[in-house]
């Protein structure tokens, strides 16, 4: 991968499950960033609503080239 | 989220998925601890039997406010 | 657990999920090592294609008995 | 300190300062818990309202002797 | 929480205190990020001039929805 | 381990050995909370009176299931 | 350092050496961030092929003060 | 910074705030250390006394040129 | 130590204390590992039965040189 | 990287470098391990004698794609 | 414990267990500084002779209150 | 390696390279402190100058043998 890339720190969220909360985040930022390469799981946290897990939510890092 | 609140450790376990595992833990808990918050994922681990995964276990953190 | 094991670490990937990559790293290491029997989550990664995530990668530990 | 001690993890709130989320907590957790020892910061953070900090939070771990 | 967010990693420096130093980055990200929510301190540090300490320096980061 | 646990965060302290507050804390827990499975050493201490060892501190994460 | 400051996290790779890497990516940087005045190294990694090092990457944040 | 530093680890304590505890620290160091450039903190805790907080505590780290 | 070194993971156990499952972990690896040269403890942690510790368990790193 | 990977912790030294070092570890590992993809620096030290640098050491973890 | 504490880091060693490593390294240290109020653990290690253990190294932190 | 050692943390400098920074510090060290036998890497940052790398910093431990 030669290069130079740049990481940023985005939080997925979704009411189903952590992997479409990944997908989300990333769904998202693919509308301004181009090229995501990779991505990194950094934390895993959710939140509940009447004794249920109403939102799943997962920090991550995402990597992409720097292009001029 | 003004007020004061505590974490507590939980380990849910699951033969089906890490998610499942974490929804088993905050519904035991809900039947003893009211109105938990949040949930943090600590440690994914899990079990094998017969060279085929048996058991998905989640640590987390739940918080929850302490309400008197 | 009385013994002593040893503990091995495997990157699993999978199109779908990380639990699948989670099985997948296990049934191949199955092929070569007997009676694995935990493993422990170490790190969560993927890669995109196209702005979608084409590959998730699951670091993990498995544990198995040292036997002669 | 001669025997044997508890740690729980409370997490303190308020909108002045980290030092009043620190004390809050612990003035709360002593309404149920009798002489609490010690406590050690974990985590420090906030939230925001209209661009300026409404809410520090700080994540502490207070630690007690278990007395019969 | 419903949506994507971005964390951005900032450090503030006051000569007061660590609590002013906070405030410090977090207006100063306000013109040109909207709507921060929240914020997480990742370090503490500072400098002395003279035996005293001239400058408390907070490393924290932010996060904020993405909005299009 | 099917089933959903709970770990707890316990100090033991003993003027012989780190083996032997670890076998007080547990000793002590067990007055009160019933069937502990495991434990999980965090951190290792210790005081001195008159420069020698006067009392080793362990601090321990004990699991044990929850039962209704 | 008085004022406020921005990290951002780079991923630089050469295929000569890790110093290289670091280099590398902080020319790139510079192209569209002015004046960066810290770097602090992350992670080092790198690939092989034909059983030698063909890159070295480096992961490292950068820093530099928010002027308006 | 050119030149050589070395780093020793302080822990100051006082009974007003967290920042009061570092300045203390610093203040006692720079009787027999010259020239401290910069501090880090590692760690924060207290004690209580009657169910109030009667000492904060800061560990940290303070560098300084090795000069001769 | 001039030469390439490999670490493996091991974890032992003992009905008696830690410093036992560390030799009796070694005592097994070195049946099948020549010439280890060193080890590193990564975790301490145990079992109980009947409310008492029956087996401490140590996971170590231990290194040893590839000869040909 | 389709497939299932294994990774290893070597220990590469070299009187030169640290690079040197990462070379050397994994040309020896190349010996018996085919197509090692990637590696990561985990750790890195050094020997001295009569007051200088003698042994640059890095601890490593090289991966590689588990082929049948 | 008012007052001003400096730390510094020590690594003990005994052929005989981890606790009598911390012993000798705290009474090694006495010799030159006075009143260590406690100690921390850091690290445990230590090396094989003809696959016995020969040697535990403990790695740990002494605090002590400076005085003048 | 029998007796008692003692760690200090250092911080080399070098506008050439991160292991000139390396054996920089330890040559300095060496000016006061006999027969360091190790180090180990804590830290790797740097600072810019005009867009490019002025200097490289390594914050690091050395240990040497106690001898009275």
């Amino acid at each position: 991968m030669p290069g130079t890339y740049k990481k940023i720190e985005l939080v997925g969220t979704s009411p189903v499950s952590f992997s479409e909360a990944v997908k989300s985040a990333l769904a998202e930022a693919a509308k301004t960033v181009r090229h995501i390469d990779w991505f990194e799981v950094v934390e895993q946290r959710g939140n509940l609503k009447d004794d249920k897990v109403a939102e799943f939510q997962v920090v991550l890092k995402a990597g992409f080239k720097i292009e001029h």
